[in-house]
């Protein structure tokens, strides 16, 4: 395939896994009738009909590259979105990064308040893990068990979670290049690295398939962090869709604030073309998936 | 068994209940060298050394009526006390209960700060859910499934997550009865449910034992909340380890606000009495568990 066809197909795929991932979302967070219907809109609010669903995207695609069952795929993609949005949705809150922007709209607790935020965020990721657990995903309750537990190890207190306490403590402090990778591996780079995964467990990869995967994965969520970071530094509001040049204002140490720019991109071009070729032995199968990583360190937004 | 003989033999059950969690929950949660063990430790002082373990006592009571093997019950009464810690964190919060003491020492963020107890709140759930998933909580994986979706249906928006926004739109009203009773019902009743229904899962109870354990968990929950509105409204800081007095302060509606502490007490009472008679069919076995009916109502704190 040619540059152009990739890019072309890559960003169908995005628009297809984003539609199927829209449509499960609105099909497990249904508004209930009492009082609380509230906290599922904040919940719909905050998860619904925006990002680029690149977590979501990657659970589809390799359960693709295993014939997963599309729906069952979906469900999968569904949950780590909205295991992603809790995230994003206490990230912004006044004690945390305190941001009133994101994905081009005000903020869960501007647009709420804070109480329905924390809360919205609590519920989004109960039923993350709920919808693993759910006969729907997948006929096997082992699968089921092995994805809840993929899940809580990429997102608790050793990886995601974990990731941002470390990120908070090191707040002004100089951070040499390997604790500040070791940040993002669990601030970012889990979430990503399991997305990948999801679908290898949903598909009952092999061994070695499953490692090719997850290197992916993990070299894939290195490069997006520090693409992400250039973003950050060289973007817009307007652009982001959220608030830019925050790094700077926090005073936190990134690839950028350590090596510059240039040098940061380099790394991250590197990472993305490691990433790719841990897809080798997958063929045309992975077509979009290289791709992706292609567009993770090109990307303007 | 006299009365005097079943109150000696509940408090050597509760206390045994609860020497067996704290060693389960020092097992789970191992503090890690890395910079995030700040996190860990606000996990650790929120959910270690305190309070009546009377969900995880449940757990552990009713798997024993099945014979489940100890370990296994304690694990899930360790995850429903790290469930019930999380959602204490949470509420504690300034944008929720501003309140600064709990189980008698200062609330999380107060001994820690904001953003760490909101990280440890989403920690603590997610290690909750991933112990439930755990090949060590039992062989057989669709156990592990349905306990994950158990604790999900009580702790979400659907139950306690969805019980703490009614509690907060509806500050300030006035609740009729019967709108008060499903606040409680899903903000502490589905979680103290949960609890007793965790055992019997654990168990692979009967259809109809499983019937009779969850109508008990249903009206030992609601029993349990009048009471604690009760001691709320009577009792002290010293007593309760927790602000006195915060329903009336914060304009909450309780069974106390709108029929009075006495007629509350009957209904209590009465709650308990109906909890205790659904263990008939489980003879001496569940003596502890009809104790504890009786405890929830006349406890001092």
């Amino acid at each position: 395939m040619s540059e152009v066809m990739q890019t072309v197909a890559l960003r169908d795929g995005l628009n297809g896994a984003a539609a199927l991932i829209e449509t499960e979302l609105d099909a497990l967070l249904p508004v209930p009738e009492g009082e609380e219907h509230r906290l599922v809109e904040a919940m719909r609010y905050a998860v619904m009909g925006g990002g680029k669903r690149m977590r979501g995207f990657l659970a589809i695609e390799t359960a693709r590259m295993f014939s997963v069952n599309i729906t069952c795929a979906a469900r999968v993609a569904a949950s780590v979105e909205m295991l992603h949005a809790y995230s994003l949705i206490h990230d912004d809150l006044p004690a945390m990064d305190d941001d009133d922007l994101r994905r081009g709209k005000p903020s869960c607790h501007k647009a709420f308040d804070e109480a329905t935020a924390i809360l919205a965020g609590d519920a989004l990721q109960t039923r993350a893990f709920e919808v693993l657990a759910e006969p729907d995903t997948h006929s096997d309750a082992e699968v089921r068990c092995e994805l809840v537990l993929a899940l809580g190890a990429a997102s608790g207190s050793r990886g995601m979670v974990g990731g941002q306490m470390i990120d908070i403590v090191s707040e002004g402090k100089d951070l040499a290049p390997p604790l500040i990778t070791r940040l993002q591996a669990l601030k970012t780079g889990r979430l990503i690295q399991y997305s990948a995964e999801a679908g290898a467990i949903l598909g009952r990869a092999s061994g070695p398939q499953r490692h090719f995967i997850a290197a992916y994965g993990r070299d894939l969520g290195a490069a997006f962090q520090i693409a992400d970071d250039i973003l950050d530094a060289e973007g817009s509001d307007a652009t982001l869709g959220k608030t830019a040049g925050k790094d700077a204002a926090q005073g936190k140490a990134t690839m950028v604030s350590v090596m510059g720019i240039e040098r940061a991109r380099m790394q991250a071009e590197h990472l993305a073309k490691q990433a790719a070729t841990y897809l080798d032995s997958f063929g045309e199968k992975a077509a979009l998936l290289r791709a992706l990583a292609a567009y993770t360190v090109t990307r303007r937004n």
